[in-house]
């Protein structure tokens, strides 16, 4: 026990405990609130922690009516509907810190063009743990990671995918193909170039994860294109404030169709948590359109548009590399965009890429069960 | 072409397009985002709908510079960028009424208890699209629909959800087991009655629908018990907007966790949208827990949250069934509540239930392709 997380006094206040730590540090802990965590069978249950009590049920009146310093790492509590309950000074503590992230875990580096490249793991070793909390890790970090040895086959990506957990199905299965389809019902299967973009920002809730996996890439061109959109976004709130609060409000159109699937979705291009942090980044040029707003609003929403567009596509905030055969990436759908630029269909080549996708809460799952296992 | 639809006059307006309607509605389009739905090659894939064109790219200072209306039902623009285009007047004006929703389409009916019983549906039948279709647009109206002929078979349920779309996987897998199981992680998998809930508002983020199967429910006992949270929610701000405010923006912290698993949300227990209607409603006893605030804002907090408890389990607003086997349902789980009564292990019964999930734009994506098929 460090000395600032020390009990010094505990005492009685508003029917709750009030504890005064040795850094002077002062908290008042409402009845309920402490009663509905009592380590007892018929509050929690002991192997899940799940809340078997409703905590609506314990009387309106609940106080605390006894509270004893153990020693500074303890204090024991009696309420008023009998229970006695000892609690661990730690972990009350803990609870005043503002909450972790519920998400994928860990400190967020922004980066641009400099960046160079990503880190890189190879699958062999990934089905360790270590190495594969240290992918996770860095993911949290970047929003961007490469893992190579991935067999370049129809499902090769399935193993690296499967150590982290389920697949997200869509409409379009589950590993799908990235490679020029005539029949194309989305520009993602031309040769074409594709601006940065995230994936089905259409879709009621987005993707929260991209695997992409090459199998061939021997056209010429068709370089991965990679833009950290958190940064994007940082750097056009510095240095155009209107702009941002502009992209965060404006609520956009975005929607998908083919014969048999219609996907549609309304969302700002730049969202904000509830603290004004940057929370997800929505840029897809192919599948948005504004709705009719009044020409003003409109005016200020383009003119913003094309300020976050200029940033977005600057070869200053871009890491392009080429991915080769048995190589793949994993994005963070909610962070970083991905492009490609344009590529020859002359000559013998091939470009063959497959994709799937993961939900937000797989990824994180397994982010912080390796935490748990290796620390971290 | 209805007498309100017809355009009346055109006009050029700061660099756009003044339209009125017979019926003295009078707009002004902006000229960019006329020009971005330009139907050319070159800025609209004519099969997807998908815009080629960067509307960043396009001049900053581009306008109308020519508008002649053709009929009562189109307008012929042009622009200084040299495009020269033709505009349906009812897709100018349909583009001014507020947006459909993008989500499960029509208007929801609020119910309490005495509704009853829920729609149900024979699976032979759903096999047709116009009934799928009636059942989608109940599920968007009510929240809850009952299927029958479902073969009480492990996965007997997966050719139900075949017709809607791919089911989605979690960290359990797909089709799961609901019964009594002495190595529970969680509370579901006993005996014990559960309050209505929501499912795994822990995640980040949540399941979209949830699909219960019944393969045996021989128990005394175990019923099933549904409620509308969005009438709940509507309720509780008519005779309490004090504590719906408590609710709608205390965020509260969910999780789950097992050997192989750890999920956490952060949330409300009513999430409402941007133009303050009730979106969602997370109720999970079992799995959530407060963080330590001020004990002044967790007084307003639990009393609000007591209350709201009170509406959610009284049977006034509870519809109770038992489900048969080959009976299945399907609940929006951003809106309904379900539970279940206890049941007795004595005697010889059995109860066993399978349950699976949906993503919200699987389920909204089929609903909408009927609509283009069979109307509604």
């Amino acid at each position: 026990m460090t000395a600032s997380a020390a009990i010094e006094t505990v005492a009685l206040e508003d029917r709750g405990l009030a504890v005064t730590w040795a850094d002077g540090a002062r908290f008042t802990f409402h009845p309920v609130w402490l009663r509905e965590r009592a380590p007892s069978e018929e509050t929690l249950d002991a192997r899940t922690g799940q809340r078997k009590l409703e905590a609506a049920f314990l009387p309106r009146d609940l106080a605390v009516t006894e509270a004893r310093r153990e020693d500074e790492g303890a204090v024991a509590v009696g309420f008023s509907d009998g229970a006695a309950v000892r609690f661990d000074g730690r972990a009350l503590r803990a609870a005043l810190a503002p909450r972790e992230q519920v998400d994928l875990v860990g400190v967020k580096q922004l980066w641009d063009g400099a960046l160079g490249g990503f880190p890189c793991y190879d699958l062999a070793e990934l089905k360790q743990g270590a190495p594969l909390l240290g992918l996770l890790d860095d993911l949290a970090r970047l929003g961007c990671v490469l893992i190579e040895g991935v067999p370049p086959e129809k499902n090769g990506i399935l193993e690296f995918m499967g150590l982290i957990g389920n697949i997200k199905l869509t409409n379009w299965g589950g590993v799908e193909d990235v490679k020029v389809d005539a029949d194309a019902f989305d520009l993602t299967l031309t040769n074409r170039g594709l601006e940065p973009h995230v994936d089905n920002p259409y879709r009621f809730s987005t993707i929260g994860y991209v695997v992409l996996h090459c199998l061939a890439n021997s056209f010429e061109g068709g370089e991965s294109t990679i833009v950290d959109g958190f940064a994007v976004a940082e750097r056009l709130r510095r240095e155009d404030p209107e702009a941002f609060e502009a992209l965060a409000t404006t609520p956009v159109y975005f929607r998908y169709q083919d014969e048999t699937t219609m996907l549609e979705n309304l969302r700002s291009l730049i969202g904000l948590d509830s603290a004004g942090r940057v929370e997800r980044v929505a840029w897809s040029n192919r599948t948005e359109f504004v709705d009719a707003r009044p020409a003003a609003e409109l005016e200020r929403y383009y003119a913003a548009r094309a300020r976050f567009a200029e940033l977005l596509y600057a070869d200053a905030m871009t890491v392009t590399f080429k991915l080769q055969p048995g190589q793949a990436f994993i994005l963070d759908n909610y962070r970083v965009l991905h492009g490609r630029r344009p590529f020859e269909l002359a000559g013998g080549g091939n470009r063959h890429m497959r994709q799937g996708y993961f939900d937000r809460d797989m990824v994180s799952s397994r982010q912080k069960v390796l935490r748990r296992q290796y620390g971290g």
